[in-house]
């Protein structure tokens, strides 16, 4: 008789339900996406979608029609009631005993929460410390894969130096991305942030940042630099969905230009503010 | 209110079972084992048990005990009475909303199948193809993670053109290992592998390998190959816990030896089943 287990549980392998055997368990083969609202209002739910179908099609998730997935996204954020939510979602490939290669008529599986923002305006105004952390990561980081434990691993190791992001490091020594965000830096009037290439997510909030920084008259290099280069810039800060600009004001043991936010950095946000609304 | 959505329902955070919050679908941030039993009998546990415990730490999931492990595996093989049973375990960090941090009081879930192995008596006699792939995978591949798309990727890869197994290809253009095996040339009397570092699993059956390889005379060398170097050998071969040793005699479009398994291949195979009795 074929069983599994569950804890000290022995439970025939038949009776499991599906979630026990979902291949983002055994393999994380799925993709994911993170949308926020502000004051009621989706931000940039498209170019989520867009990338989300991106994401399904580099990992060969077939069937997926992306108009229900606007539509579950819709439904459960008015469900929730929440003005300022943060929207998770995954497509996973789907539940089978597990083994590697997969059956295309596999049925994915698709899970989201809708969960309050915690407020983070002491960040904003205050500025966060980041530290850097090898990059440990897989080569597609262009893909918003469910494979996580690298960034965990890295944003742990921050969190128990008391340190808001680890900032990622590859073994060129270049700085590719934070763990869960977007990495830029300014010299003078030039906003620098790494190319897109598949070491790092085309983020969303970075292109919005970047459009921002043209808006504001910043000059724009995409080239990445060293944690060197990095602790000697005018100005940092990091660009995620949740909470778009946030200041770093500390970098490993340096503190960045007078240790409060930079002035450009604030300009962004409220530019960025802009695009919100 | 937070709320969840499985597929089309919408369901209040806290009713989702714990399952649904698991570290391992969110980030793949847990670790695995297979162990398997030839006629009744469990192949090496301990050195299973051992890497297991290595694994666990790290990646700092800890409060295991690994005796209880070692009863749950003996308990659910007992009660499955497979005589060539396929054991896979695994331990996540545990269940919580989705933070890529993490508390260090999480209770860490355990889950394990017993299923009967499939019969691949005509591989060991025929032999296989296998394919190169780019190996897309983490820094951290002596680490048995749940982080494992990229091995699905290149082993479906593989399946798709017809291949038995993937074999990847570092950006140094160096052979790593199988995307579930590990992988052996024999040149001459010398039986060659990578050797282990942080890029390969520290792979018990490659252990037993070696310690055949020596029985029989050869002589090893920890020494990683190009695809060129070896789609010129004189032998090749897999090695994985449920198949032990898997001639290879096709690798890309290159016909290895005669096209057959080669004669210390079959030494080595009749060697390691004396490992097993």
């Amino acid at each position: 008789m074929q069983v599994a287990m569950i804890q000290d549980e022995i439970v025939p392998i038949e009776k499991l339900e599906p979630i026990y055997l979902d291949r983002a368990i055994f393999f994380g083969d799925g993709v994911y996406e993170v949308v926020r609202s502000y004051d009621g209002k989706i931000f940039a739910l498209e170019e989520h979608l867009q990338r989300f179908a991106n994401s399904l099609a580099a990992i060969d998730i077939t069937g997926v029609d992306i108009n229900q997935i606007r539509q579950r996204v819709l439904k459960a954020f008015a469900a929730s009631g929440i003005a300022n939510a943060k929207i998770y979602f995954h497509i996973t490939r789907g539940s089978a005993p597990r083994e590697h290669t997969y059956q295309p008529n596999l049925k994915p599986n698709f899970f989201l929460t809708v969960t309050e923002l915690t407020d983070k305006a002491e960040e904003k105004i205050k500025g966060i410390a980041v530290s850097t952390h090898p990059d440990w990561r897989w080569k597609r980081c262009d893909i918003k894969s469910l494979n996580l434990l690298a960034n965990v691993l890295a944003r742990q190791d921050a969190a128990r130096k008391g340190y808001a992001e680890a900032i990622l490091v590859d073994e060129a020594g270049l700085i590719t991305e934070g763990s869960h965000s977007a990495f830029f830096a300014i010299f003078g009037q030039t906003l620098q942030t790494t190319p897109l290439t598949a070491n790092i997510l085309s983020s969303i909030t970075r292109k919005f940042v970047l459009k921002a920084g043209k808006n504001i008259g910043l000059k724009l290099l995409e080239e990445s630099l060293t944690p060197q280069q990095a602790s000697r810039a005018d100005e940092l800060f990091i660009a995620v969905t949740t909470d778009d600009i946030v200041p770093v004001v500390r970098f490993d043991d340096k503190i960045i230009g007078d240790g409060k936010p930079g002035k450009y950095t604030k300009l962004l946000i409220r530019e960025f503010r802009q695009f919100t609304v």
